[in-house]
Order: C-alpha cells, then sequence, then structure tokens
C-alpha cells in the first residue's frame, strides 16, 4: 500500500462546477460517476432528524447495491426539515442526474449539505448537473475540482488516495474525498464523503469493511460535538482494475488502504474544523473496555472548557480530568495518569497521577500545548479499553463562522 | 410567600472579605455562620473526580446532618485533582474556622472554587478565617459581601430571599447566594450554593426538599455542558424563628419558597453565564416522558451550534430540529412543532411543523431571537413528557475567559 501519486481510479470520472447555489461563484456542485455499476455501500446519520437526501439514498441501497453509477452533491443547502417536498427535489434531483447521463433511473444516488429549512433551488440544481456532466474527467485537476466543489465552511479541500499493489503485480486505488467543518461528532455529523475504488467486491464485503473503516475514522473525531441530519458516508467498487478482493489477504490489505484514506480524511477534517487553530489527539487508556475509553475521549473531545484552553494555549490539564469525571463510566483517580505529548514517539510530560498533580515543569506544558499538534494520554487506571479520538480547539473564529451562518 | 426586602435570616452572620487569594484584591473569602446549630443537607457533583472540599463535606454529613455551625467558602483555588495533601487542606480550612468561631471541630463546611489542580495557599486561607470571623453581621450588607466573596469569573453578584408568613402570623425567610458563570452543565457544574433558613426542619425534610428544589432549579441550567469537580449546594435550618416545618400544607409551603429561592439563584447564574448576552428558556412538551423531554432539551442547550446562532441573533432553527434529533431519545418529526416566543404569555411564532418549515416571517423571527430574552417550544408530537431548561447564548467572550482563566 503506498501513498498515490496520482488521484485516479479506472472507470470514474469527476466533476466540480458552479451553479450559482453560492453567491460568490465558488464551486458548489459535484459529480462523481462510473463508467459501470459499482457495488455501493453506504454510513448514515445517526440523527433522528434525517435530512431527504439521506432517506432517499438509504431507500435506494435498500432495494439493492449493485447497480449505482453515480453520485451528485450539492451545497449551500442540506435539503432537511423540508418535508414532502424535499423528498422530492432529492428524487427529482437524483432522476435528472440520471437522464443527462444515460444511466438507468434508480442508480444515483445524492448529497446535500448546508442551511437546515430551506428547499432546494431546483432550476440551479439542473444547471449543476449540466455543467458537471459537460466537464467530466478522470485526472487529478477533475478531481481536486470535485473535492471542492462539496465545501462548505471548510477552507481546504479534503481528498487522499491509496494504491495497493499485490504480489503478482496487479493493483488497485482507492481515492476519496471529504467535506467537514462544523457540525463534527461522533457519528460523523454533517460529515459527506465518497470513497470509491476499481476493486471488485461483494455487497457484504463493501458494507461490512465501510463499517469497520468509519468506526475508527469518521466516528473518531469531534469539532464540536453537534451530529448533522445530513451525515453520509459512500463506497463504491466499479472493479474496473479487474482486481478482485477475495479472501483474508485480500481484504485485510484493502481494509487497511481503506481505513488510511478514511484517517486522512478524517483527521483533514479536524484539521479544517471551523476556526480551529491546532489539532488534538486524545488517547485514552486502562479503562473497562473500549467502549468506556471512547466515551471518556469524546466527553474530553466535546467539552468547551478543555477546547478553549487549548485554544488559549493553558495547559489547563484540570479540565481533562473533570471531563473525564463526568463521562458517565468508571474511572479510578487515585490510578490515573495524564500526560501532554508531542508525538507518537514521545512519551510525555506526566502531569498527573496519585490524585494530584506532579512536580511538572510549567513552562514545558505550556510548549507542548501552544504547538499546533498535541496528544492527551491518559490513563484511567481500570483496565484494557482504550481508544483515540481527534478533535480540535473551540476559537474566536468558530463563533464568528456560526454566529452568522445563514448570512 | 413574598419576596423579601431584607436578606437576613435569624441567628445567621455572614462575612465577605479579601485575604489575598485574588491578585486584584478583591472580596474571594467568605464566611456564613449560625448562632446555633444547624440541620443541613448537601447536594453534590455527580462528577466522579470530586474535589477535596467535596468529599470532605460529604463525610461530615454522612456523620450527622444535625450539628453543622459554619461554611467556609474560598475562590481562586477548587481543591481538586489535590491528593492526600488537598483532603487535609480541607480538614484543616474547617478546623481552623471552627477553632475561631469558637465551635465544635466537626461542626464546619467548606467550599473551593477556581483552578483544579494547584494546592490551596493555607496561609491565605487562614487570614481569610480571621478576617471573616471579625466581619460577621446579620445585615443585607454583609449578605452581598459574602455573595461577592464567592464570584470567580461571576460578574454580578447573586442573592435571593423569600419569606413565608404563615396564617397564624409566625414567619421564617429563606436566603441563599449562589456563583456560577462557566462549567454550568445539567447536574450543576461549577456551581456553589449555600441557602440557610430559620425555619425548623428534620434531617430527612431538608434532604428530601433540597433535593425537590434542586431537580427543577440548579439541575435545569446549562452553560456549556460541562459538570465540575466541585459543585455543591447546602441547605442550613436552624430554627431561629422558632416555625417548625410540620404537616403537608407547612412543607409544600417551604418547598415553594425554597424553589423560588433555587430557581432565581439558577437563573442568575444562567443570565450571568461566561459571555452570555442572552437568557434563553428551552421548552420541550410533547415527549415520551419527563425524562426525555428534559434530554432533548439539554441536548438543544448544550449545542455549540445552537448557542452561537443565538448569539449571533440568527434563527436558524434548523440546528435545534438537528439537536433535538441527535438527544438519544424518540421523536416524532412528522408531528413535530417548533416555535419562537417572547415571553410566557406569548403563544409565539409557528417556524416548523409536518416535517418542514411553515411560510412564516423572517424578520419576524430575527426580531424574536435578538431580544434578551427568548422562548424555544419545542413539541416533539410523542406523548405527555415535558421539561424547561434554562440557558445561554455562546459569544466570543465565552472563548475568550476560558481561553486564558489561568492567566
Amino acid at each position: 500500500m503506498t501513498d498515490s501519486t496520482t488521484m485516479t481510479v479506472a472507470g470514474f470520472q469527476t466533476a466540480g462546477v458552479a451553479c450559482g447555489l453560492k453567491a460568490n461563484g465558488a464551486l458548489d456542485f459535484t459529480l462523481i460517476a462510473s463508467d459501470r455499476p459499482c457495488t455501493t455501500a453506504g454510513v448514515f446519520t445517526t440523527n433522528l432528524v434525517k435530512a431527504a437526501p439521506v432517506l432517499y439514498d438509504a431507500e435506494v441501497l435498500a432495494r439493492g447495491q449493485s447497480g449505482i453509477r453515480a453520485v451528485a452533491v450539492n451545497t449551500r443547502c442540506a435539503n432537511a426539515c423540508t418535508g414532502e417536498q424535499g423528498l422530492a427535489n432529492a428524487r427529482e434531483m437524483a432522476r435528472l442526474t440520471a437522464e443527462t447521463l444515460g444511466v438507468p433511473p434508480d442508480s444515483v444516488l445524492v448529497m446535500s449539505t448546508g442551511v437546515i429549512g430551506t428547499q432546494l433551488a431546483m432550476d440551479k440544481i439542473a444547471q449543476g448537473v449540466t455543467l458537471a456532466s459537460g466537464e467530466l474527467d478522470s485526472g487529478d485537476a477533475a478531481w481536486n475540482r470535485a473535492a471542492n466543489g462539496i465545501m462548505t465552511t471548510d477552507t481546504r479541500p479534503k481528498i487522499a488516495s491509496e494504491t495497493v499493489v499485490r504480489e503478482d503485480g496487479s493493483a488497485y486505488r482507492i481515492t476519496g474525498i471529504a467535506k467537514g467543518a462544523g457540525m463534527i461528532a461522533p457519528n460523523m455529523a454533517t460529515m459527506l464523503s465518497v470513497i470509491v475504488t476499481d476493486a471488485a467486491l461483494s455487497a457484504e464485503q463493501v458494507d461490512r469493511l465501510l463499517h469497520q473503516a468509519v468506526e475508527v475514522s469518521f466516528n473518531r473525531i469531534v469539532v464540536d460535538g453537534d451530529t448533522s441530519t445530513n451525515d453520509t458516508v459512500l463506497l463504491l467498487a466499479n472493479g474496473a482494475s479487474s482486481v478482485v478482493i477475495a479472501g483474508d489477504a485480500d481484504e485485510a490489505a484493502f481494509l487497511q488502504a481503506l481505513t488510511a484514506v478514511s484517517v486522512k480524511l478524517a483527521q483533514a477534517v479536524v484539521r479544517d474544523g471551523e476556526g480551529a487553530t491546532k489539532f488534538i489527539a486524545i488517547e485514552v487508556s486502562g479503562a473497562q473496555d473500549d467502549l468506556a475509553a471512547k466515551q471518556i475521549a469524546n466527553t474530553i473531545a466535546t467539552s468547551p472548557l478543555v477546547k478553549t484552553a487549548f485554544y488559549g494555549g493553558d495547559a489547563n490539564w484540570g479540565r481533562i480530568m473533570a471531563a473525564a469525571g463526568r463521562a458517565g463510566v468508571a474511572l479510578d483517580a487515585e490510578a490515573a495518569t495524564l500526560r501532554f505529548a508531542r508525538g507518537a514517539d514521545d512519551e510525555g510530560l506526566l502531569l498527573y497521577a496519585h490524585a494530584m498533580p506532579t512536580h511538572y515543569d510549567e513552562a514545558v506544558a505550556t510548549e507542548i500545548v501552544k504547538a499546533d499538534s498535541v496528544i492527551v494520554r491518559l490513563n484511567v487506571g481500570m483496565g484494557g479499553g482504550a481508544a483515540t479520538v481527534w478533535t480540535c480547539d473551540l476559537s474566536h473564529d468558530y463563533v464568528s463562522i456560526n454566529g452568522h451562518y445563514r448570512s
């Protein structure tokens, strides 16, 4: 498995265009199309208020996962809380795309992101479909435009690609794009991602492997704890490389590459979190089980007090212990230890042990916390459960961005 | 029951002094003393990382609730995550106070608020005990100084008082002070409150009635969703009015007055939330039960996206539906309705019904949201459960205050 030097995936073409949804003329509509049917899996928001495109895609995939030909994505309007009209619009966006591409009516999935509670401007969507169909291309420039076309408050496009070369010399590629920025919580809030591969997989395989990859990537990131109505991660496999994923070794290699793409995209979402100035990895160990560790890590990652302290460059580790203590799962305050580390290879600075502060050097703690990237390493002293969650700090800019999002 | 014109409670004296904990010379130490033993109840943080004063007070009250004579409170240092030394310091703070007041060693409770993970400056605490003992007074000025002496990032003292006059002309009073500002979550985060009364109640009564009052007041406020290590609400009853609370009618009247004091203090905490510019009541009805309603209301009140939208004066109600949808309890998106209202008497502006926006006037919605005080009224269309939670918005100042709290 190697980082790809090109994003091209055999049989797939993409486009990102401006169809007038964004007032400033920026790219706002993305199309991803395959020259043959794809086996497809989707992971959708757990929010009970589900956007129309989520309801539509889930319905299409429930009828059959093997015939998908394209994904159309618009920004600026989430098509959520839009009732029957919203569902009809999602269906029409899919139908228009299928008609323009000349593929079967039920072979197109749709995604929307943006403001909740407004209806899609269908004339602009139609314009987007027409423009994007005319610009489809398999090259890196088209992939970059596709990644740009799904951005909302994102400041950078998010794209990742891995190539797997097998022992017999055959190879396949996995390329994904994502958008995030705000409303990011455990369970994927306002995360849209499309990942495609030219390997061939069964419906059972895409489902199982996508869920496994999402669990350790998109489900491990927190920006603000809000879970959106629109979260969707799709995996499309068209088999154009002629590589068939069969057997444990093949599956393991595919999962490793898919996870690498997913983790890169997920971490990119956090690094570009709304107003983020800092990337923070929360590594919790010593919990009763992995689920308990994840819950503690999520509680720390969601705490506004922890996040503002990191923004301020203040090594206020007491807030981390306070957050851990209210996570709703067991911890042993006597046995717990807390460290701040600079990176994976750094053992870290021990701040807290035996239920009290160590005699650490405050200047060193501050220096670690002021860096762009920090690891928080908390052992809660109960057992063998472990989990890592990635998050960012909470800044003045987060408040500015979200105080006037609709304007 | 009437709003008191004076705060004085028979047999109680208070003081607020400056003992050097705050660098700027502001009041930082408060003492509340009774001339006779008080029956006392405490409600403490649910955080598993409990501060030393919380552990100490719980231990004292577990040994006996009937002999309490005083409460000493310091700011600037939470005495949390401080291990054996912290516990010894809490004990010493109580012992010093008891010695100075000439009361039994185990009759003093202590509270601390401020930075986590530093040890108490015991020389300053000793100074505070000496100064405060010399200034004890029963008048309103002393109560105001006591309310000021427990403030941290609070911008205003919080004090409330109710007088109950019974049919036979006998009367008693309930006066309470509180501090809050940040780390306020369901279950009382960084809330300290001492409430005293000159009515006589049994240990069973103070316990039961305090828990009932806290449940509909301090447990219904959210500033940032963080729950502190130090939350404590104490109720001290010294019986100096000679009114004995006995029988259902007496208890009901007492509970009503105690609840009124608690709600006033709790709402004052939210109104003075760190950086708050707006008071928001989240009224949820139509839930499966009251607990489900409370969970939905808390999720909305904790959502950074909802809170920043209110700060920006943006009627972005879709974020409220999105927060409700991820609360983890049932709702019926088809049957749900959402309104913004100006006050209790206002039916409110219907924004959302039948799973889509109504044809409301955006200018009216914006006008409601831009006011200092807003009611969000959400019916989730499932059943008869209802709950109200009070919260504030999330502003640039919250980030400024918490980015550099320790400096």
